[in-house]
């Protein structure tokens, strides 16, 4: 049996969490292969960004790429040297060691192929592989150029390496003990879900459940690999994220309740009623890859119409400088912010073959006085923009309201 | 032209200093290629090795060269930030990008050669080279393991790439204007030398004086590479390493005063007076990786007699554990040690060639009433053990005597 497990920044801050964890994989080395992948030790890499910003405001990608790489190898080889102090024999890989071959993009460069010749061999001489997650090399000779493979990019180490090993399991340890039904500050019944699927996992992870990063998601889903996201700390069982099981049909449609706080509404208004219009907007956007959610466009009124859509809070300044230029060219209005405003979701799987999931959602909202400002949709997730404040109250309201309580 | 720098981690230990020293590299590139060689910044080595050991009293040697190769990636990657923030075309290379290949053998690996396809197609290519210090790869694939050079790795690496890039100039900038006749703390008339030879330079850095590492002199030496110590930091006159000059004749026979503090003297008593016991005790200490310094061994009565030598402040624990055993097993008496003593030297090429030096140092510490515990010499240096509370005061007396405050 060959199991993948990946460690998160936390789980690895400092010398006392990287012996626990050792002991860990050391269990798991007992009764079978083991692939370790570590990110950089707790605020490594922010601490990293912030001495390359003491040094310039425009660091260089390749030379960041450089620059942050140096984390993970470190926590790394300190890992490594934790397994030996357990009499486990373990090695130590770089990306580029792992043979984890990307595109030649930097800061957040796609993993092209995997190189599993070196991997192998020390899986036979009986090691442990402890990887450096979130970093690759591009393709060439020794003198390769380090790359990074951007956020969540030691989750998609792991799932790379699971399927490129085609390990049984794949691990995802981190400082929460799974999927919940919602955020349990918010919601003290939220229940940990046993299972999800991997679309589920998207919508939540999406909405604001930071548990893994959507891009690994995403991988696990393409290459059919489960996950178990679970606590690195804590013996207890977490959440196993794969394709829809056949419970499916009679199981609760709503599996779980997502919020978002870091959103905000950008209005523009006077917006001319001409086809082309609307395209011209996103596509600026896109173009700064920033990404645009809940969009909504008032009927017209006099040839002109307000559109209002909703961006995160890291772009916000961004999108605003990009939306005012575009207005200006189309000769719309002004434009208005407003920062006072929540995502709250529901998200399922079930929902798409279940109708009347989206009035029971408004009508919840309604009786408890919560007003929604407007509404967006996927096939398995409603999504209400709503008053910031007024957040937690909504995300408890839809919990009891779809008896996620219940198991 | 080409010159190598090299700038050690004081040079680097912050941001400011970086941009500082990234100006000098951009004046220096107007009109020369520059090949820029780093060490890992400020305290960083050290504050790796101490977290190692939070993890393990005894790391293995391939995982601590991984951990430790990180920081010399990391000011690499600053370095080339800085420059490029002042407008220099730069590209940083870990030492297996820049192809130095070393033998197999962690935490002070020799290099074995260096394949300069890279570092010349960046050169041609217009680029400013930042070549992280200190560290080479294995020979092999992108596999390649990452290995250190040990102490003075990266005046090392300096010297290394001087020679393979056939470079006009090496210049190791550091914390120290250049190289004195005696310390200034202790002599104020202490001149800077402008040149000195290798000879003459090994044996007054391997005294004390902490200007630049033994084995880079010697690869210097070797390869007959002229080298410019001087500081990274202030704009004068550095001093020049390189071949005794023909003025030699007439110059000074003397170049300078060394003194070394952290040395400790280990006495055996009772040796049996036997042929091959030294050898036996000395191989002990040889085996440990022990330096070992002036030795002495007093006249055999009644078939034994007492041996003393020095060894490093670093070495002392070992070297009294090594010996106790030994001392044992030949059916020698008790050890004792001395670390009240210290060595001070005279140092100068032209010593060889001129007697009555020793006289005039024997001389001038007993009218200084400095007494001295035992002598040892090299064809270019006399060294005294001497009581370490005088040693101050015998510094200044020998500066005097011989007149090293003139030019």
């Amino acid at each position: 049996m060959l199991v993948v497990q990946k460690y998160g920044g936390s789980s690895v801050a400092d010398a006392e969490r990287i012996r626990s964890v050792a002991e860990r994989v050391a269990r798991t080395s007992k009764e079978a292969q083991v692939a370790v992948v570590v990110s950089a030790m707790g605020k490594t890499t922010d601490n990293l960004i912030a001495l390359a910003r003491q040094i310039t405001d425009n660091p260089s990608d390749r030379e960041m790429d450089k620059l942050l790489a140096t984390g993970e190898q470190a926590s790394s080889a300190l890992m490594t040297m934790a397994l030996h102090a357990l009499g486990v024999s373990a090695v130590s890989l770089t990306g580029g060691q792992a043979g984890i071959i990307t595109e030649n993009v930097a800061r957040k460069a796609r993993i092209a192929r995997i190189d599993v010749t070196r991997m192998k061999k020390e899986l036979e001489a009986g090691n442990v592989l402890v990887i450096a997650g979130f970093q690759g090399v591009t393709e060439g000779s020794s003198w390769a150029d380090i790359t990074t493979l951007g956020r969540g990019g030691s989750d998609t180490t792991a799932v790379a390496v699971a399927k490129a090993l085609k390990a049984d399991r794949c691990e995802i340890y981190t400082d929460v003990e799974g999927v919940y039904t919602a955020d349990p500050r918010i919601v003290p019944e939220a229940r940990k879900l046993d299972t999800i699927s991997y679309e589920e996992m998207l919508e939540m992870a999406g909405q604001g459940a930071k548990v893994m990063h959507s891009r690994a998601v995403e991988l696990g889903e393409l290459y059919d690999i489960e996950i178990l996201v679970a606590h690195s700390q804590k013996e207890v069982p977490g959440t196993v994220i794969k394709h829809e099981d056949e419970a499916m049909e009679i199981r609760n449609p709503v599996r779980g309740i997502a919020h978002d706080l870091k959103t905000n509404r950008i209005t523009i208004a006077s917006v001319p009623d001409q086809p082309g219009i609307a395209a011209c907007i996103f596509q600026a956007l896109a173009d700064k890859n920033i990404s645009v959610d809940i969009i909504v466009q008032n009927v017209s009124q006099s040839g002109v119409t307000d559109l209002s859509f909703t961006v995160a809070d890291d772009d916000l300044n961004t999108a605003v400088a990009t939306v005012q230029e575009v207005a200006q060219q189309i000769g719309a209005g002004g434009i208005s912010t407003d920062q006072n405003v929540a995502k709250v979701s529901i998200v399922g799987t079930g929902i798409r073959s279940h109708p009347g999931y989206a009035a029971r959602m408004f009508t919840a909202l309604a009786d408890a006085n919560i007003n929604i400002i407007s509404i967006t949709t996927s096939e398995i997730r409603i999504t209400c923009l709503i008053e910031r404040s007024k957040l937690e109250e909504a995300v408890r309201v839809l919990h009891k309201t779809f008896e996620l309580e219940k198991a």
